[in-house]
């Protein structure tokens, strides 16, 4: 990551320019030279965006300017941006316009007439612009470099084709004590995890309530129909195929909700019974084997839904879900698949035939070797996986031969998500952003 | 609702033939007469289809049949129903397809030959469907009427248009002992619910954690960066905007997540200071208005996803969604708006000024008298409201004058349609099943 010194151009200075020899001349100035002298400038204060990213000054404003609509900056690499007055008059960090501790918005496009302009548009420094409005008791709206350029829209914007792999990839070891205990462990495991969509995370003591505490180090639990924390193992009288021994066919949990978690967490307890192995298959790889090779069968799962149904003494969820869900880019996102909770299918007669087909054939390519993962959790392993990505399900258990005990919760997306955007906010380290993927 | 007598029509009789005089009649014969006499027969047992819904006998049996791709059932009623082989298989209620006590589906597709067929198809009553199947070690299929009734799809299907309001309903007065003790309550009381999006429940006692506990009494509560219960009061550093005295703008809560909640229950312990009443909006309604009277501004609501995002020391969440979020027939479903956590936008410019004046116009209707629903809430009593459809917001007041205090909590919208839906179920009352919606 370029210093800041390196990139305040205007100056021509790096930090190596100056040694601890210079230690005394930097204190000398302190910045009276006002810049005819070679000694480092102090920094120009950097307008509080009341915001908890640190933007990086990828570059600096060289001018400024204004028209009926927009305001347009040069910055020092020679690319433009330009900004609608109202857009910049409703992104105002004031405290009048944003509140400095909730940092929320607090001035609403109501609040803001349609034809709004700047009175003056100013460069307090390269870092810092200052706009007066062209109204009566209007704020002075000052933005920083950095933050303007993160959220600049009128830059050539790059939507990159996702990463398209045709396989289930593998994730690095990891522990427990490490990711519990290291905020820099923790994110590095967490970009892995995002990456491969599932990690096992070894070395977990033998205690219970394990998962739900990885998961309060993640974000909030999600509780559901099966509780905070649920616990898998062979049951007398199972509400759910997974608490009996038979064999469980490659699934995610929890169709049968409107929004299916998006991680789960599973912690093995016991699993000395013979069989019982864990297995693994990742529906977005498969996803997007189906729309390079088999486009009508990708055609079909991506664009009709289908119901899950799960029901007992306590609850009857219903929902509707496409197999393959996609982004607006036709892109696979999701997955959704629960045979056991699979509602009867109730899609138009004439394309029943070819749609069962088409669930047939995903589900054949899900256990392909490419993508089939299996593998047999030991006490003190914890499972974690993408569970709208990564199917799951194991093989029968003999429960003569011994135990099979796994604690289990669930995180949505969103919790994950947050998480790696603090460790990233906090640690600082951030390049230029890249636009996201607009998912919708 | 029909009696089951009354659609027995093979016996041609009615509940009303046999008064209390003909008891010693029915008594005597209890059946034995295999139909030769005019008493009633005892009802041919119904197949146990592992499902908690009892299936009304819309109509029974009268005859079937099958070729090379499907079983066709007339019915009493001259309806015809035709099932796929496949489909009639993986739906197969025997022990082995579908677990007894989990009612999950066991049997896999894979399970299933692509050509599998009948061997043999018979009616063994008008309520009961035997099928054998011409393969090896198959279990004998048998179907209830009343299941396959409500599962056929090939019945002429009538998606209905939804009915489109232009203006903020009114909720019937409830009362929280009725709704928390009463099954019966809070069924009516959730049917009213559903339908105008929003409610009040008086007569809540003066205790704290009452919100959750109307929460649980519906479904699984659920937890968030605001936690399990949260307080709406004045604080001191606030980390929401919420969390002060200033008024708050028409918004839904929670839009920085990939799944706003669908319910949010506001428990008011004290409401003394002067302002600070409550508002809300039928975004729906208003969503339909845009849809029929503004069609450009509705096309850009419903199309372009915009930016939230929630930050503080413990969290960074953030979340695309479109302001009005549409079925697969541009049905307006859900709503999405915060002032306070949308980030800055991000749309193409060519469409920003179109987008930001299309937020305008949006948030300007749903001030419109027709929409606009203020209340002042007494402490003991609760608002319950549809948080992705009723936009709700409050006047700011002033702390010096009294004191303001809300609980809250939230819940999915999976919860509360599983409520109703097991409430539904267990009284027995239910309809000839129409399809539901399908919104994706």
């Amino acid at each position: 990551m370029k210093t800041r010194h390196e990139i305040n151009t205007r100056h021509e200075i790096t930090t190596d320019t100056f040694g601890p020899a210079t230690k005394h001349a930097r204190d000398r100035c302190n910045g009276a030279c006002k810049g005819n002298c070679r000694c480092p400038q102090p920094e120009p204060s950097r307008p509080d965006m009341a915001d908890l990213t640190r933007y990086p000054l990828v570059s600096t404003m060289r001018a400024v300017s204004f028209d009926d609509a927009v305001v347009t900056i040069t910055w020092e690499d020679d690319t433009i941006s330009r900004f609608h007055h109202g857009w910049l008059r409703e992104n105002s960090p004031d405290p009048a316009s944003r509140h400095p501790h909730s940092r929320e918005r607090l001035v609403s496009p109501l609040d803001i007439p349609a034809d709004i302009r700047p009175k003056s548009v100013t460069l307090e420094s390269p870092v810092a612009l200052a706009i007066s409005w062209d109204l009566e008791n209007q704020p002075v709206s000052r933005f920083d470099a950095g933050w303007l350029r993160a959220h600049c829209y009128t830059r050539h914007r790059f939507i990159a084709n996702p990463t398209r792999h045709h396989a289930s990839l593998t994730p690095q070891p990891a522990y427990w004590s490490a990711v519990m205990h290291s905020d820099a462990m923790l994110r590095v495991w967490l970009r892995d995890y995002l990456e491969t969509g599932w990690s096992v995370i070894s070395g977990a003591p033998d205690e219970h309530d394990l998962s739900t505490r990885l998961g309060a180090r993640i974000g909030v639990v999600r509780s559901s129909n099966f509780g905070f924390q649920f616990d898998v193992m062979s049951k007398a009288v199972p509400i759910s195929n997974a608490y009996t021994a038979s064999d469980l066919p490659l699934h995610t949990d929890m169709p049968h909700y409107e929004l299916p978690p998006g991680t789960q967490i599973l912690h093995c307890l016991r699993n000395d019974a013979v069989g019982g192995e864990s297995l693994l298959s990742d529906g977005i790889a498969v996803a997007n084997l189906m729309r390079d090779h088999h486009p009508e069968v990708f055609r079909l799962l991506s664009q009709v839904s289908v119901p899950f149904r799960f029901q007992d003494a306590d609850g009857d969820y219903n929902s509707r879900h496409r197999i393959i869900e996609c982004d607006a880019a036709q892109n696979p996102i999701f997955v959704n698949w629960s045979n056991s909770t699979l509602a009867p299918l109730d899609a138009d007669p004439e394309i029943m035939p070819q749609l069962r087909a088409a669930i047939r054939l995903f589900l054949e390519y899900l256990q392909d070797p490419r993508f089939l993962i299996t593998l047999k959790l030991n006490a003190g392993q914890m499972l974690v996986f993408d569970n709208r990505r990564m199917l799951h399900g194991r093989k029968s258990f003999d429960p003569t031969t011994g135990g099979r005990h796994l604690q289990g919760c669930y995180l949505d997306t969103s919790e994950v998500l947050s998480r790696m955007r603090m460790l990233e906010r906090d640690s600082g380290e951030q390049e230029d952003p890249a636009p996201e993927p607009a998912f919708i």
